[in-house]
């Protein structure tokens, strides 16, 4: 195969080239050591000595105080959707959420299975094309915490700012955007993200807690495994975490520092979004639905004017080394994810892509 | 670096080089595809056949009959601990637990945790040298299930058969045993394993439960997450599941086959265990304490008489290439992991290694 290949999916994503490459190197043989990390008991000096510094440079990238706990979880980010009540609700009360997508309303879902929560306010009337009008919050003081989501993956959009919810204890998931885009994570109280979209491999989680949030932990009887405080005080290593995983994401990190950090992520994935929105808004061909101040630009999700044209679209696509452009089958089109391993150059091919289509079907 | 290295650790433990060489062989490109398997999205044409074709090997393996489902989930068998109970327990039902080691009371403190359950038989006051004697059992007619495993690798303890517990459903976990040794699953309600011993990576738990035992689903609310018949809806795709290690199992079990499936694998890992413990018993300087019958075959736990000089041990062994004999720390000693992969040669020299340690010692 000559052909570069370009993966668009929304994750599990594109992985940065070098990190695959090293991975690939030293798949049989990690620090020199004859043996490859797949092997590595988790309760080695190495292995344990590896999660410190991994840690470190993340805490470096993410610039986290030292008052936030950070742990590496397997499984996937979903698991948080029940931990956060689990863990910080008490019978009496309850959580506040913003939605502004399918992944903020399927973490209420859950919220309000478990333990008790109401809705902020929600864009769902408008199909999530928007974040929710500001004039239409509603937050109870006596909210335990407020959840949302950042960047939706499955509508592409995306806030503008972080909400003001006052002194209430703010959590969001980070899942597509951790790393992609300054944060500043002084302003939560909990954050988490699962790994496959920008970090690494599908099956970790990582989970970040303000110290003090802890001390609202509810103290009901919850599993152990889902206990942040038992994750913490045995340093992501209560069960054997997973260790290829880590191992990745330590290396993804190290890639993203020797780029020059999130800052200078952030511009290049600003420019990749930039260049495909402006073709999309120009073009008679096809059209993006989100309001313009919420589009996400790790994933764009645009239409063809003819929707009868969305198969063979796609499938000329993946002949020409563009894979993965489908989008979720909830709302259908397209959706070109732009993750921190897109490199520029794919997103041009794309450009160029659907250019030559509109073309070629005279739209 | 020229000497081969045996990784005698529990866990993650050695994966065989066969597998380890085509995974980085294919590491940047899955099927010839373009893209590594770490990138593929999970809900692809291409990815739900693989983990079909996965499910299907393993059945041929292990003999799985069409009334058990197998599920491949994200995270640590220890969280089966929790769903375990959380699924099949109602508050005024309780399961019954023969304990033999660490493990099996580990799950047996969860399940008082959260529900109800009641020890059968335990060995502890033995130190776990041995199973509960037969004659101490006691199983309550109205036991939910009755939970055991198999084998211990803490302890190195190991059933010589499957516990006869009557029309009471069984569960077995099977970390550290699944596809090591032959299995009657048609005896087992249901069944679990990490997967960093004899299959994968840490970070993928299978799990296998008979179509009828689905029907003491206790029906309460519990995390979606854990839930197994959501899990069984969706086929394991509820969330991401850990692509990576669903790869390397599937390259595990066609290992397996390859050398002749499961049986074919038991007789080399007995034979590696009986040489190794036929050394230990006839050696004036170390000793097993395990009860012969109990013996696990694949964690052999040994001590030297002589406790002063266990450092130097594992500093020479380290030298020599055998490489995590130390004990669990809750026992002390060593103990040598010898899963499918390790290779005969890799005993053979632990055992030179042991001999050449006893005479230099004058043990």
């Amino acid at each position: 195969m000559n052909k570069k290949i370009y993966n668009f999916g929304a994750g599990p994503g594109m992985l940065p080239e070098p990190v695959l490459q090293q991975a690939q190197q030293e798949l049989l043989n990690w620090q020199g050591k004859g043996v490859s990390i797949l092997e590595v008991g988790h309760r080695t000096k190495d292995f344990v000595s590896f999660m410190q510094n991994m840690e470190d440079i993340l805490r470096k990238l993410m610039q986290i105080p030292s008052n936030y706990r950070v742990l590496f979880l397997g499984g996937p980010a979903r698991l948080q959707f029940s931990m956060i009540p689990l863990n910080f609700l008490k019978k009496d009360e309850k959580a506040g959420f913003i939605i502004s997508g399918i992944w903020s309303d399927l973490a209420f879902q859950e919220t309000v299975k478990l333990k008790d929560a109401y809705i902020i306010a929600s864009s769902k009337s408008d199909d999530f094309t928007a974040i929710p009008a500001k004039n239409t919050w509603d937050i109870k003081s006596n909210s335990k915490y407020i959840y949302y989501t950042p960047n939706e993956t499955i509508n592409g959009v995306s806030f503008n700012q972080v909400p003001e919810v006052g002194e209430v204890p703010l959590i969001a998931d980070l899942t597509s955007c951790m790393l992609a885009q300054p944060l500043d994570i002084t302003k939560y109280a909990l954050t988490f993200a699962g790994a496959q979209k920008n970090i690494s491999g599908a099956g970790l989680t990582i989970v970040i807690i303000r110290d003090d949030f802890l001390n609202f932990h509810s103290e009901e009887i919850i599993p152990t495994m889902l206990d942040y405080k038992v994750q913490i005080e045995n340093n992501s290593l209560y069960a054997t975490p997973p260790v290829f995983n880590c191992y990745l994401a330590d290396k993804t990190f190290r890639w993203i520092d020797s780029i020059g950090g999130v800052e200078k992520i952030y511009a290049i994935n600003q420019h990749k979004a930039k260049i495909l929105y402006d073709f999309i808004d120009t073009s008679t061909a096809y059209y993006a639905p989100v309001t313009k101040k919420n589009r996400s630009i790790l994933n764009v999700c645009f239409y063809l004017h003819d929707q009868k044209l969305e198969e063979k679209f796609l499938m000329q696509a993946t002949e020409n080394g563009l894979y993965a452009l489908k989008g979720h089958k909830k709302v259908g089109g397209f959706r070109a994810s732009l993750y921190n391993a897109m490199p520029l150059e794919g997103v041009v091919n794309l450009i160029e892509f659907m250019d030559n289509f509109a073309k070629q079907n005279h739209l």
